[in-house]
């Protein structure tokens, strides 16, 4: 007997096959259609010189037809020719005599073309009509149209108060007649994220009218998946944030400097590094640019930030790993604190938290309009919740659930935790940003500074000035003060069990030895996890360009 | 016997011999004054709590004391007491009485230090001035000083109409007393650019009074290196070179995105790749981004850049060549003809080059101040140079050397020819940055889109809307446009003979079948390598902040 959860999703299954099949069937009408347009000579069509496949539009267009992106076009335009370029999306036939489609360009900016039968100059034949309507959904066309203004309204198109009336269209590059993935298909929340290639359901039954794929029909389809409004939004997101990172840190003297991939020991530890045969020798990838950042410092560079790929052999599939992420790292001389670190830190991501806001709220709407999730709650400025972490253990043990009522002030977060803290953290100063400071140095690598006070919690462990960041109770950020002393590092490295003469942390170490380096302290932020979390995303993988796991490395 | 010029370098070797020796001394000395001052009690002396080794700055400065940086230092400054924290330099002792020496901070920024003995307020010991000018040098010290205007201009150093009496010098990081590399060994040219382990002389006998040393000793000594004001100055030129690429791509609506490192097929002919293990499968690292720029543009991004690392496993152990080098790639879709790739990328370098003559005038000259070389000469705006591969290769054999009398139009060129070709052109047109268009598809690879009026060359080969760029007769950037049609790419494929079924070709392919590619082109512009032979640097690996090779990963 199958379980009623396999029976609605093998409904769902068949309801899909339905609709496949019915689409199916209208691209073959189309292609139909096609066809016979093609068929026409210039004899038979007058208007045979105005559509068609088209390699280039040299020499198509009227002289005095202007060329405008959709973005663009606004009153100034009306009952004037332009010449479009754009995807094509959404025909429908309305009678032999007319057809209506959409003009999709510039992310998610559509306007809406009419092809209208004439028999006046500019001549568009019933033929034309037809062929103009069988384009396949995808293609990239360029048409030359008189811009109107339209009766009402068009409130499918993001251009609404204008319509082009369609004298010219040629298709400069066919879509196939069965798209892979269409664009409302794309558009549709992931169901599945898993990369494994054992077939999944492309349905999610209950939400959706129009199916829905999983991560791996995105990726497979991936032209489609990057055209879809939502990927958009969150590639221009993810772009704002990365200019905003940059722009703070510019304005405060930060210098942009890029570390190496490619290096030659597994220097922070070496269970999850990549290694690869290098000219008879074994070189390593990067896991985080941590000791170039220090080199640079120590180098007199003062203060740098880099924004560059990462490396994590970690064999985790979850939706908050990736095997190649972008860091976004800085490192700076200290003057008097560890907080001059922690402060620039929490101003660059306030910064950036605050600048989408502002810069992509069009983006944003278009992510949550597919992916809901609450408001990212932001500190009020002056009211930035920094907790020590013996204070967000107490937080948790006595407000938190009472799984975590036995938690030490002297022992690492789990994920868990770190939920559960955030829940507790989100209800009782509303904010989803928050700060995690003196990390127990048991949690913390060697070349953590400890504090300054010789302060200790729970069984005598001393804290560190180290700290993390939190964006929905998920982390985003480690840094904290360094330890510039060579004598102090060493005695660190022994301490933590690691041998100074080993490759990589002798060169590290001898760096320190060479010259005065100054204190200095910086952080590493994940900018995948960055937007992910801050818009609610179900997986950093949508956040990503082309998401890495232990399972894909394609396309 | 020996020949004169093994004679002439053992000389050179034994006089770099005598003069480390001294500064061995001179450095032994300096310890000895040091732990000497170090013995004074406070009872001895009275200034004791206004010097020494301090971990930290907390409150060992005055209330009243301005925290200053050097460039910032000025006129308003005199009289005043103020904090600064620098490397400190060039120490020399007048008397027991009086010291000197220069403070630098920010790349090469330089200010004179005074410390004199004083017996009253501010108190200033004979052993403090002793202890003072003791500091080893590329210590990091914090001062507090009086800001004076010295008695005549201070030759030495940058900030020139102002000097500092010393009251106050702690140590926060000390170097050792005998550096690995001073800093004025670090700034000479460097003298050797091979990687070989094999010992090789430090000296430059014919040019430097000081000792120059070689790239290995120079890597060797990373935090030196980096500190040497040509090496800070080229570090911001290539910020620069960053920012410029950036901004004025920015402003021409492109969108920046990363494209991965780690990729499932070496794509792009598999020769020079780098390969690892990969969770029991195998990946390879990305030798061009040129594949994901198409992605972009088939997934509707429109006009894209990126700025990241590349890599080649090529054991080419040249001043041109490294294994892992910055990208500055760009990719856009085509309205008309693919001249709209090309203008945008001459006008992003032009931009580039002009930018840095105006911005970096400074930098600029401290670079050629140790690697002197001829001005990089522009081409006057609206006479750019572009020929085309015939064309270029016709000025070769009528005016270029002898050898090169027969050099053929459907046949790549060499390197010698390029080389040849740069005096040309630079004797001819006066310039130093010139494109040559119209590649025959015998030297592009499969994606270069052939010429539409099917044009031929030599043979009958046909040319490429493709094109390189050079600057001082070295190719900086690769460009074109690529095909977008699938069916003429999988006959591009097949006629370069590669299977269309192989591993990353058939996912390649199948991202153009898959949707409606509008027309696209774009160019690859080596960052290491722009900053490198603009400056007239001889070799790349100056211009990279931590060069790869095949022999050598670290640090």
């Amino acid at each position: 007997m199958e379980d009623p959860a396999a029976t609605t999703s093998k409904k769902a299954a068949k309801k899909a096959e339905a609709k496949a099949k019915k689409e199916a069937q209208k691209a073959e009408r189309a292609a139909q259609l096609a066809a016979a347009a093609a068929k026409a000579t210039l004899e038979d069509d007058p208007a045979a010189d105005r559509y068609g496949d088209r390699p280039s539009t040299t020499g198509l267009f009227s002289d005095d037809a202007e060329e405008v992106e959709i973005p663009s076009l606004d009153e100034s335009h009306i009952d004037k020719t332009v010449i479009v370029r754009a995807w094509l999306q959404n025909s429908r036939v309305q009678s032999a005599k007319m057809g209506f489609f959409e003009l999709r360009k510039s992310g998610n900016w559509s306007v809406q073309g009419i092809v209208m039968a004439s028999e006046q100059e500019p001549i568009v034949s019933r033929r034309m009509v037809k062929w103009v309507v069988g384009i396949n959904p995808e293609s990239f066309v360029a048409v030359e149209a008189k811009v109107k203004r339209p009766l009402e309204p068009i409130k499918a198109c993001r251009v609404q108060g204008l319509e082009l009336h369609i004298t010219k269209c040629y298709v400069l590059a066919s879509a196939p007649s069965m798209l892979g993935m269409t664009l409302a298909v794309a558009n549709q929340p992931i169901v599945n994220f898993s990369d494994e290639k054992a077939p999944v359901s492309d349905v999610q039954p209950d939400k959706a009218t129009v199916p829905a794929a999983s991560m791996l029909t995105h990726l497979d389809n991936i032209a489609m998946h990057k055209r879809s409004p939502v990927q958009q939004a969150i590639a221009d997101i993810r772009i704002e944030v990365k200019k905003l990172f940059r722009s703070y840190l510019e304005d405060r003297g930060f210098k942009e400097f890029e570390p190496p991939c490619l290096i030659g020991a597994a220097s922070e530890g070496g269970g999850n590094v990549f290694r690869l045969p290098y000219f008879g020798e074994e070189a390593f990838l990067a896991q985080s640019p941590q000791f170039y950042k220090q080199f640079e410092i120590a180098g007199g560079r003062e203060r740098v930030f880099s924004i560059g790929p990462v490396f994590r052999a970690e064999n985790s599939n979850t939706a908050r790993h990736m095997t190649e992420f972008t860091g976004l790292d800085i490192e700076m001389e200290i003057k008097q604190s560890y907080t001059e670190v922690r402060d620039v830190l929490e101003g660059v991501l306030l910064h950036i938290f605050r600048g989408i806001q502002d810069r992509c709220a069009d983006a944003i709407a278009t992510v949550k309009a597919v992916y809901p999730s609450e408001p990212f709650l932001l500190p009020e400025p002056g009211k930035e919740v920094r907790l020590t972490f013996a204070e967000a253990q107490k937080l948790l043990r006595e407000e938190g659930p009472s799984e975590f009522a036995n938690v030490r002030d002297d022992e690492d977060m789990s994920t868990p935790q770190e939920k559960a803290l955030g829940e507790v953290v989100r209800s009782k100063f509303n904010t989803d940003f928050y700060v995690i400071d003196k990390f127990p140095e048991t949690a913390r690598p060697f070349y953590a500074k400890i504090d300054d006070t010789a302060a200790t919690v729970g069984d005598g462990v001393r804290v560190t000035n180290a700290f993390d960041f939190f964006a929905r109770n998920q982390e985003i950020l480690s840094g904290g003060q360094r330890i510039n002393d060579p004598v102090e590092l060493e005695a660190r490295i022994r301490a933590k069990g690691v041998d100074p003469e080993s490759a990589g942390i002798k060169e590290y170490l001898a760096v320190f030895r060479s010259v005065g380096v100054p204190a200095h302290g910086g952080g590493g932020i994940g900018l995948d996890r960055v937007v992910a979390w801050y818009l609610g995303l179900p997986s950093v993988h949508l956040a990503a360009y082309y998401p890495r796991t232990p399972k894909r490395l394609s396309p």
